[in-house]
């Protein structure tokens, strides 16, 4: 059982640095960890108070008299290492330190206090995240153990962070898009648990289908490599990296206290490791979205479907520019989508439908396309549901009874055609412009299709499932 | 006076297909120009409907009776010309031709239809837009005649377009990142009105402070070269250019009837004409959104800072990778920036004041770094409003009464930040994962400084602002 595991499904926890007031970084975190839905043993631990958030507290490990599997600090730094003894007293094997002050901190005896809990976990056989992070989430179990609430739970993305912002900040940016994170660990400064170690662990986790990594080091590159290697077989990793640079190195210093390398170098390391770099969070998110979600194309042959042209244009020149393919199609291919067809819509691909209301033309193209088998997979622009005719109902008051039928139908309409990707097993897109919260736009993310707001995001995103195609055939 | 101004702004407006049925695309568009505000006459023509929308119907231009300034034709394409015609004999002078069919339609005898109307137009001295387009929007007299409802008025950005597609549908798009749009335009065929005769146009529109076009295919390149170099003296101009490539150069045909040419070609042609291209639409309002709101920096060194390390580190790096630097401050600084800062922060640049409620330290910071003379820049990441903290709400009722003065205090305090920039002369951009549209980073959009979403985007707009400097200067 990978150390990890227990760490991330714990029955009980016990808490120190909660207290009564809200203004606490550790009683926000508590709470976050009750309202969240954790159903296991929570034990806050306080020096006075005989509650903390409504449940009994405890004035030490020792008098919860009951068994603990994972630890959660969040204290001054210099109580720390005296608390984690206690831990490892008390057979506690799993802790999360969320203090900072360590060996980010170095001019002020952080590094040496470091190796204190270091040497002390090493000695109870304690095995801890952090420290300097910022906790954890696992959505399999409801618990959320940071500062942020509302994680947007669900999905097939792990994602072990070397930056708690990028851990739990970027809740609000996930559930705007529409993505949903599975399990997330911030790592901090990695004195014991690392990026290597969280690899290991999310490999054998069943439901997770794409790793992320924030990294601003790899601290032990070969362990790194051997993790990465073996994950990739059957899970891609993406990573970002921003320690390369004179002022990045110099900020990650003082940030994990990590000495970072030269860009190239770790391209190269990720090269040789399966793992595909992306540029920023942002473009990292797009690629786990799309890996973690829809088939891995078995070529670069892309079929571009719109019902407008400036879009389709782009979708076209940005997959070409990414590397792909935007074939012609055949004779006889051309034939079979001019029977569904309007008289001004052009075929040859990009198919440009010019404007349509009656989607389920997409829903016959798309069939007919990749059943051609001249593409290897698909996107889509015109999706646009019913949002623009606002006006007009204000103003048609019986519209509602044209609409209900319709909008049940696009419902219906958007499920089928969210079914097609699996069904023929080549990958689908779709580019829009409407919020994922919309109700026009939210069924297609709800069935598993990402939705991208540009067509160049579109196509790095496509690119990058051709690259762990094969990064996956040459493992 | 420009041929454009008076079709942006007419005191009177005449309509061909718009009815009393919603599902009309015509219907759409005059509910539109209705719905948003236009105070000015308009006239709907019907063949056989007494009323259209509420308003008094008219068979004909001629039995309209009263000056009319510009006509929208929203008609089947076969009888656009006769139409045109009448308009013509009827003194009309500025038309916009949604109709498509037209020249994109070359195998079904649109390129003859085209160069008919375009005879017409040249016989009665119309101008007009299109065909094939769908409409514009003029923020400053609250004129939308497109298919799309609630466009997001004000700002100072202008766009022209050759895809109707990215002048309306992105609509959604905008409002969800806070940016408004003052005057766009469709221009889709270009039979007469073209993207050089939009430059010149929006050159002297007094409070247009960036323009943005796509484009597909330039087809007057020494004047909009001529156009352009006018223009960037004073406004910067952003263009997207998808018609190169193989697939994107054949959908573009089919789109606008354009000829493209290779990537290389309108890079050139961009360069010399001293406008900036972007990748994407996405980028392309980044950029637009940057140089229309802030001051164009002076040189490329930039401040950095957060009170987070991850985005810090970021946005270090892709500052540097864009070209710009993340210069060591001096000693004497560094000082100055202690005196303020918390025991573990880190100053240098980045600057980092790790986890930090006091916001008020960012406005100290920044009028410190601002008036060293050492940066020409700065990029925060920070402010995250007291959404968070909605749990603790639940929990402690009494949070309210300290929220109340906070929330007070912050919103002054976002409007005295947002004013630093604009005193000092040196621009400033927030990084930040929560939707434009939530109260803790509304104030800081309405105070007219842009947030990005990731470091890379926020990098890349500084980038494109020094790249306007240079084009400026050279100019």
């Amino acid at each position: 059982m990978h150390p990890l595991r227990d760490l991330m499904y714990p029955s009980s926890i016990a808490f120190w640095g909660a207290s009564n007031n809200p203004m606490k970084m550790g009683t926000v975190q508590l709470a976050n960890i009750l309202e969240t839905g954790f159903k296991g043993d929570v034990y806050p631990i306080h020096p006075s108070e005989t509650t903390v958030l409504g449940l009994p507290a405890y004035k030490s490990i020792a008098d919860v008299g009951r068994p603990v599997d994972l630890v959660q600090l969040t204290l001054p730094t210099d109580v720390v290492p005296g608390i984690l003894e206690e831990c490892g007293k008390a057979g506690i094997k799993r802790a999360i330190i969320i203090s900072g002050g360590f060996k980010e901190f170095a001019g002020g005896g952080g590094r040496e206090l470091e190796r204190e809990i270091v040497d002390i976990a090493k000695r109870y056989g304690i095995r801890f995240l952090g420290p300097n992070c910022v906790g954890i989430f696992n959505s399999l179990i409801s618990l959320n153990s940071t500062t942020i609430p509302r994680p947007p739970m669900g999905g097939s993305i792990a994602f072990a962070s070397q930056s708690g912002a990028y851990t739990a900040m970027i809740n609000p940016m996930l559930r705007a898009q529409g993505i949903k994170m599975y399990q997330t660990m911030s790592v901090g400064n990695e004195a014991d648990i690392d990026l290597a170690d969280c690899l290991e662990y999310f490999k054998d986790e069943p439901d997770v289908k794409a790793i992320g990594l924030y990294v601003e080091t790899v601290r032990r590159p070969r362990e790194f490599m051997k993790a990465a290697r073996a994950t990739v077989k059957s899970k891609p990793i993406v990573a970002i990296y921003v320690g390369g640079g004179e002022a990045g190195s110099r900020s990650s210093l003082s940030h994990t206290g990590a000495l970072t390398g030269p860009d190239e170098v770790y391209d190269g390391l990720f090269r040789q490791s399966g793992v595909i770099r992306a540029d920023d969070i942002d473009q990292m998110l797009d690629f786990l979205w799309a890996l973690s979600s829809q088939p891995i194309p078995s070529g670069g042959r892309m079929a571009v479907v719109s019902n407008s042209g400036g879009p389709g244009t782009s979708l076209a020149y940005h997959v070409e520019k990414a590397g792909m393919t935007v074939p012609l199609f055949s004779e006889a291919l051309n034939a079979r989508l001019k029977e569904v067809t309007g008289r001004l819509a052009y075929v040859g691909n990009p198919v440009d439908l010019t404007f349509e209301m009656d989607l389920t033309l997409f829903e016959q193209l798309l069939d007919i396309v990749y059943s051609s088998g001249e593409v290897d997979g698909a996107l889509l622009y015109g999706i646009f549901g019913w949002d623009f005719m606002t006006n007009m109902e204000k103003r048609f008051p019986a519209l509602k009874q044209i609409q209900e039928p319709w909008i049940a139908n696009y419902e219906k309409f958007l499920a089928r055609l969210c079914e097609q990707p699996k069904s023929y097993g080549k990958p689908l897109f779709v580019l829009s412009f409407i919020p994922a919260t919309s109700p026009s736009i939210a069924p297609i993310i709800r069935g598993g299709v990402p939705v991208f707001p540009s067509a160049r995001r579109a196509a790095a995103a496509m690119s990058a499932m051709l690259r762990y195609r094969q990064i996956r055939d040459s493992a």
